[in-house]
């Protein structure tokens, strides 16, 4: 969604914004109109020997997760330093091999932007650097493991168009080899 | 996401109510979560003669799009008879035989449902009542032509993990019959 440029920020949270305007309908009258801004997220599909690496999770005030590593980028900040930053600090791994994978808009009513990242052949540089919100155990899977996860649902928190994209090569030979060459390279 | 009992409702909007409170972290500090709270959503998977109805329909501020029949439910109203509501405003059919499909939580920082229903059979009762803020077309879609206009992205705003079923269905096989069965019953 994209908040028009003449709407007035009523709110100011410590992820969320919230924004209003006028609008006017097809039938000539007016109503307020709701969005919310929240900043940028990046997801990394990270890869290292054939294998895609995940994060086996717990946060404050949630059940315990799967999900790829990644997280918020920061005011001002560049998307891919971002995505760079948060593979560096929630798993110690860095790649010099990235590329974009799509990002998108998931929900309507949120100016709200997901960017994939792969970044392929990763290495350990450095230990992790949780913050005290964060308990974060690192695993690689094969990308069958992977895309067995997703279909079966113990993967369910990433970006959900690389969820369908998954789902769909799942059953679908040809997509599967596109995917794994995106991944993977070659 | 669930929003605990001891936060504090720190600004109540048109749709978004948003919440605060102090959460304490591994490490023993505290920080401010927030959490968003948005009303319940319907979505209706609503059947006749083996097809599905589809709203080919525009709202200000966003390009065209395709989309389930459904909407906002309101305060205080059960799920299923704001469905009803919705499914009839919007379209002007009826049904005596609604299921559930499922009902899901898209996204973790938001207190939102979205439930989908099954309404099978439906039958035109009377004219639409479209507010000024809608201008809807209905259009009714075979099964296979449901499943291949999710696959190709031109219905993207659906539920995802109907969405998920529905791109699983496409390739294979036992799903789709699976998800057949549950659509028109027999």
């Amino acid at each position: 969604g994209t908040i028009p440029d003449h709407a007035k920020k009523v709110f100011e949270g410590v992820i969320f914004d919230v924004y209003q305007w006028e609008q006017k309908l097809y039938d000539g009258s007016t109503t307020t109109f709701e969005m919310l801004k929240r900043p940028s997220t990046a997801e990394v599909i990270a890869t290292k020997d054939g294998k895609i690496m995940l994060q086996d999770q717990e946060q404050p005030n949630k059940p315990r997760f799967l999900s790829l590593p990644g997280g918020r980028i920061e005011k001002g900040e560049d998307p891919l330093e971002g995505a760079k930053r948060e593979l560096l600090e929630e798993s110690g791994f860095a790649s010099d091999q990235w590329g974009i994978y799509h990002s998108v808009e998931p929900t309507s009513k949120l100016d709200w932007e997901i960017y994939v990242y792969i970044a392929q052949n990763c290495a350990f540089v450095q230990e992790m650097e949780l913050d005290g919100g964060e308990k974060i155990e690192i695993k690689w899977v094969t990308f069958d493991e992977f895309l067995e996860l997703i279909d079966n649902g113990q993967l369910v928190w990433i970006e959900q168009n690389l969820r369908m994209q998954c789902i769909r090569a799942k059953y679908h030979d040809p997509s599967k080899e596109e995917l794994r060459k995106i991944i993977f390279g070659g």
